[in-house]
C-alpha cells in the first residue's frame, strides 16, 4: 500500500461528516503586493483549529471495529494531538496523547479539552517513539503517527482536493513542511486531480531538515530546529515520507524567522484571521522574495490557528 | 420610499459584483458553552474588513451617471469611510471622507489605502455634517450617509439575507448597534423574509442612547460614549433610523466593557478570527447572560475586523 489519488478520494468521502469544508480567502491588497493571485485555504478554521482533524479523522474512523475498541495512541508536540483526542472521542474509543513537556499551553489545553489523555515526556523523538511503544505494548492501541502513517496522509490531502474545488485552475501549491505528512498528502492530491501542478514545500531555515533531505535524496536531521513555528520542528524521519516527497515535490523553499513573523501579522491583519507561525511560512516565502510567483494561481494551505493570544511575536520583538 | 425586503434584493443583485460572499462559522465549543446553536456571519473578512462595504457600495452604484460624476462624500469614524473611499474607486469617481481627528490609525490608513481624500475634523457629529455640508456645497457631491440613508441600510441588509441561506432556520439574528443603518437593515431583511424571526440588537452600555431611545420611543442622545467598540459611539441621530427600529426590533439589550473585551478574546481564540471590538458586542450578551439564548438557532453579525494588532485589549489589563 502507497498513498494515490483514490485513497485521498476514499478519506474526503470517511472524514466529510468530521470535519468542515473550510473557505479560502482571497484578497486584493495582498494579490496586488505579489502581482499573483493567491487563494488561502483556510485550515486554520478547521475543527480544532488545523488541518490535523483531517488526517487523524481518516485514520481512527479507517480502524476496524476491533482494532478501534484498543483505543489509539500518538505523539505530538500539539495539533496532532487534539486531531487524534478529538477524532477518539467521535469514534467513542480511548486516546492518549504524548506529548513533550515543553509543549505550548494552548496546544496541552486543546488536547485535554477534547478529552485527550496526556503522558508526558522529554522533548526529543526518542522519548517520544519508546512513550509510545510502552503504550502500544501495554494496550494494544493502535498507534496513529503523526506523519509516516498513510491514512494520516490521506486525510491531510483531502484539504487540497477541497481547495481545487473551489479555487478553480491553479498553478502552484504550497504547504509547510513539518513531518511532511501535509507536503505528501497535498502532493499526492494535487498531482493526481492536475498532473499540470508544480507543489513546493517552504520550511523554516533554522528547521529546514526536508530542504536537506531533498537536495541529499536521502533522510538529513538535525538536532535543534529552533523556530518559531513550533510545528514545523519535526524532523522526516519517516519511512514513508522522503520517497513521496522526492517523486511528487518540485522543490522546497526556506524561509528566516524575521519572514515567518512579519508574513504572520501581514495575514493577520489582511486577512482578518488567526493563524500560528507554521501557518505564516508558505507566504513569508512569497514575501520575502524566497519564491516568485509572479502572474501565477497559487493556493496556499493555512494550516492552523493554535497561538497564544497573550505573546504574539511581532510583540516580542 | 422607505426601507423594504425587495429594495435589500435589488441592492443584494446590485453589489454583488463588488462585494463579498462572507462564509458562516460555527463552533462545537462555543454552542455547549451558550447551550445554542451559534452562526457567526463573517462581515470581517468582508472586503476592507467589514459590513460598511455593502451599505456603501449600494449608495454608490445606485447613483445615476450624472449624480456620480460629481463624487460623494461622507463623514465617519473608520469603517464606513473605508468602504465609501472604496466604493468611489470601483466606479471611478472621488469620494472625500470626513475623520475625526482622534480615529484610529488603523483606519485612517484603511481609507487612505483606497484611494479615499480624508478631511479631518473635530470629534463630534456637529463638526462632521458641517464639514460634509461645506463640501456638498462646493462641489455638488451625493452625500453617502453613514447610517440615515435607505441605500446604504439595504446594502447593509444584504449579509443577512446571505446568513439566511446560509445557516438555515433561525429564531434570533444579533447585530451591534452603532448609529443603526446596520440594525435597521438587518432588522427588516430578517422580518421580511422569516417573519417569525426574533431581532435583538446589542449595544455598549456606556454608549446606550439606542436601549435609551427605544424604551423612550423618542431619541435620547449622550454625550460621552466611551467604549472600547470605536464603531459604535455613534448616536443614532436620523430621521429615519429609530422609526424603523421601534417597527422592527423586539429589544435593545446592553453589555458591560469587560464583558466585550472578553468576548472578543473569546471569539479570536475559539474562531480563529481577527475581530474588532464592536463585532464582540453581540456575543458578550451571550457569553455574560446578558441574553438567554437557550436551545435557540441563533444568527450574530461579526461586523468587522479592523482592528490595531499591536494593542490589544487583553494585553492591557
Amino acid at each position: 500500500m502507497s498513498l494515490d489519488l483514490a485513497a485521498i478520494r476514499a478519506a474526503a468521502a470517511r472524514i466529510a461528516p468530521h470535519v468542515k469544508r473550510t473557505p479560502v480567502l482571497t484578497n486584493d491588497a495582498l494579490d496586488s503586493a505579489a502581482g499573483a493571485q493567491l487563494f488561502f485555504k483556510c485550515e486554520n478554521l478547521q475543527a480544532m483549529g488545523a488541518f490535523k482533524a483531517r488526517g487523524a479523522a481518516n485514520a481512527v474512523f479507517a480502524l476496524t471495529d476491533a482494532e478501534a475498541a484498543r483505543g489509539v495512541v500518538t505523539h505530538s508536540s500539539g495539533n496532532h494531538g487534539a486531531a487524534v483526542a478529538r477524532a477518539a472521542r467521535l469514534r467513542g474509543i480511548s486516546g492518549i496523547i504524548v506529548m513533550p513537556h515543553n509543549a505550548p499551553q494552548t496546544k496541552i489545553r486543546n488536547v485535554e479539552s477534547y478529552g485527550g489523555k496526556i503522558v508526558f515526556c522529554e522533548p526529543n523523538l526518542t522519548a517520544r517513539e519508546a512513550a509510545c511503544a510502552e503504550i502500544v505494548a501495554q494496550t494494544g492501541a493502535a498507534l496513529v503517527h503523526p506523519f509516516d502513517d498513510y491514512a494520516v496522509m490521506a486525510g491531510q490531502g483531502t484539504a487540497t482536493l477541497e481547495l481545487l474545488e473551489q479555487a478553480g485552475p491553479l498553478d502552484l501549491i504550497l504547504c509547510p513542511v513539518g513531518g511532511g505528512g501535509l507536503l505528501c498528502g497535498t502532493a499526492v492530491a494535487a498531482k493526481g486531480a492536475r498532473p499540470g501542478i508544480r507543489m513546493v514545500g517552504i520550511e523554516p531555515a533554522a528547521a529546514d531538515d526536508v530542504a536537506q533531505s531533498f537536495r541529499a535524496k536521502s533522510p538529513v536531521s538535525i538536532a535543534h530546529a529552533d523556530t518559531i513555528a513550533d510545528g514545523l520542528r519535526t524532523n522526516v524521519t519517516g519511512q514513508r515520507n522522503l520517497p513521496l516527497i522526492l517523486q511528487h515535490v518540485d522543490d522546497i523553499v526556506t524561509v528566516s524567522e524575521d519572514a515567518i513573523v512579519t508574513a504572520m501579522r501581514t495575514l493577520w491583519q489582511n486577512l482578518k484571521i488567526v493563524i500560528e507561525p507554521s501557518a505564516a511560512v508558505p507566504f513569508a516565502a512569497i514575501q520575502s522574495g524566497a519564491l516568485d510567483v509572479g502572474g501565477q494561481r497559487v493556493g496556499i494551505i493555512l494550516t492552523g490557528g493554535n497561538v497564544d493570544l497573550d505573546t504574539l511575536p511581532w510583540l516580542k520583538r
